[in-house]
């Protein structure tokens, strides 16, 4: 099996819950493990594993931890005499939210031409922004509920009836989240979201819609889906309750749907995996209303991988291993300015 | 007036684009400037004024010269003893195509906060894969050509008129790109494409589509157009003809066209530009077809910054240095992990 090192933490209003990602990672992922922080001010360290808790970065112990760079081919220590690359095979990107899920990562890891898994810049873009998500739904014909967008600088202007959903437009976990229930709160609301984000989105919200979370990969020989879960809350998550909901680890409770349903889940997912997510263990979260399914969110660094929801979670990890996109390597040949200096005359 | 330091070349198809970009702008931009050459293999070099000629690099001369590293803050040489930053204040990203344009180096000065003119992380992407520029155009109320999108696996099945065009979904300056007249030609057509990219864009063909090009910025004080220009062509621009015009420091031919029509060229670039390219020196192609306006392709990082267009290229320099994005600082408090533990017991 290979030898993997989790990227954690990152400069993100889930910075925290990336760490309780990590360790539970730690504990249910059997392979040889390296541990690469990434604090709030972007510098890297390699984590002891018997230094993987929680107090250990609440106390800021980890400053006391190895310190990394980040160059071609990996991440490397400094020694006595010269820099030494840290051994793994494949990095886990397990930062959520900014830098996670925003491509920062992405692009660095696929600059140094370092092996990954999670999404790529180009599905980070498209997830990251609740926006270009909707577009590239209704695109791949995925149902999307009704939504409008409201920058900080318009006027609180509000076309849909209440009670709404407001969500600041590029966050995830719940943060900024609020229901609306009439007009009175919506100045409240609005100020709230705005605290994280210059955009918000507003969707119409369903006291009763049904929500569904599922994960999978596409492995070399097709989809691997996750168990189908309804996830048990009460009104809207908050973010303290999710955030113990990312540190899961134990079986989550199957969704009881018919076999229809659960194949047009399974047609959904893929339509929206498709090419741009490669190499990511995702997770989608679906709505189904009148037999209608539309796309909530997607996550392509979900809590803790949603390793609770896979059957056999280091059986997915090692088939994603073996299908991560490759890069198309580009050579320069420079024959365009050779001829081009002739054709000058130089 | 600041200092700047200019980032070029990159793995990229039009790495030598770049090349010749950053030699045009050597002469046009007024300013003290730093050149920082990116390899084919993603290593930096730190070039000296004298060696920027396009020679230099064909030649592989730029071997010789100090080799950089990308940490917090700026790049760094090796000197005897210690690491020294390369003094400027605001980097240019100036890479064409991949890397450049694709969010790689945006993010990767983002996340070592580096100040710079350039698109951000998700500008690159929106702009990069023409099929996403197709969706958020149509959401900005933009107009579009009609378009499929054709993957290297699919059926070869066009459900479009000829001609057509078929370009590569993510590369610009014309690279695989062909007109195809009638069936018989298809095949070859998609074979070229494909060689660059998995997926390729189809579009009606309309021989005398009026082309417009225009580039913006915008400045603290709103937004500063370019003149408009209608690019003298004959037929499609192929890669040599395009490849001259990277080095244009020159006039260019001003568009015949009624305020109106001006007008409605502003107002479209204005919704293109959006927020979603602050900071970036952008060139909009827009077509004319019948009295409507289509936006052809967005390009963040123009050839040598279409300086030819603009009347007081420095003056928008400058401009756009005082309105660059800047980032939401997130500071990171442990309280979560700290209150978790406690309802957790640990």
């Amino acid at each position: 099996m290979s030898r993997y090192a989790i990227i954690f933490g990152g400069e993100s209003y889930e910075h925290e819950i990336s760490i309780v990602s990590a360790i539970t990672i730690k504990d249910v992922l059997k392979s040889d493990l390296v541990f690469i922080f990434c604090d709030d001010r972007h510098t890297f360290y390699l984590i002891n594993e018997k230094d993987m808790k929680a107090k250990y970065f609440s106390s800021m112990g980890y400053k006391k931890s190895k310190e990394l760079s980040l160059k071609k081919g990996g991440f490397y220590k400094k020694t006595f005499l010269k820099e030494k690359i840290v051994e793994f095979d494949i990095a886990i990107n397990l930062i959520h939210g900014k830098d996670g899920e925003d491509g920062t990562i992405s692009s660095l890891l696929d600059f140094y031409d370092i092996s990954y898994i999670g999404p790529r810049v180009e599905g980070c873009c498209i997830s990251y922004d609740k926006h270009f998500t909707k577009l590239y739904a209704k695109s791949k014909n995925v149902d999307i509920l009704p939504y409008e967008i409201l920058n900080k600088s318009s006027d609180r202007v509000i076309d849909m009836d209440y009670p709404i959903i407001i969500k600041p437009l590029r966050l995830g976990s719940s943060i900024g989240l609020s229901v609306v229930k009439d007009e009175k709160e919506l100045d409240y609301s609005l100020d709230v979201a705005f605290e994280f984000d210059d955009d918000v989105l507003i969707e119409p919200y369903y006291e009763n819609i049904k929500e569904y979370n599922i994960a999978g990969i596409k492995s070399k020989n097709g989809y691997i889906f996750s168990m189908i879960e309804e996830p048990k809350k009460s009104g809207i998550l908050d973010f303290d309750k999710k955030y113990l909901d990312f540190s899961r680890s134990e079986g989550a409770s199957k969704a009881v749907l018919s076999e229809e349903m659960k194949e047009k889940i399974y047609s959904s997912f893929k339509r929206v995996y498709g090419e741009l997510f490669n190499g990511a263990i995702m997770r989608c979260d679906f709505f189904i209303k009148d037999d209608t399914i539309y796309l909530n969110e997607i996550n392509p660094v979900p809590g803790s991988l949603a390793n609770y929801l896979f059957e056999d979670f280091n059986a997915i990890v090692e088939e994603i291993s073996l299908n991560l996109p490759k890069k198309r390597k580009i050579s320069v040949g420079y024959r365009y300015i050779n001829s081009i200096n002739v054709a000058k005359g130089k």
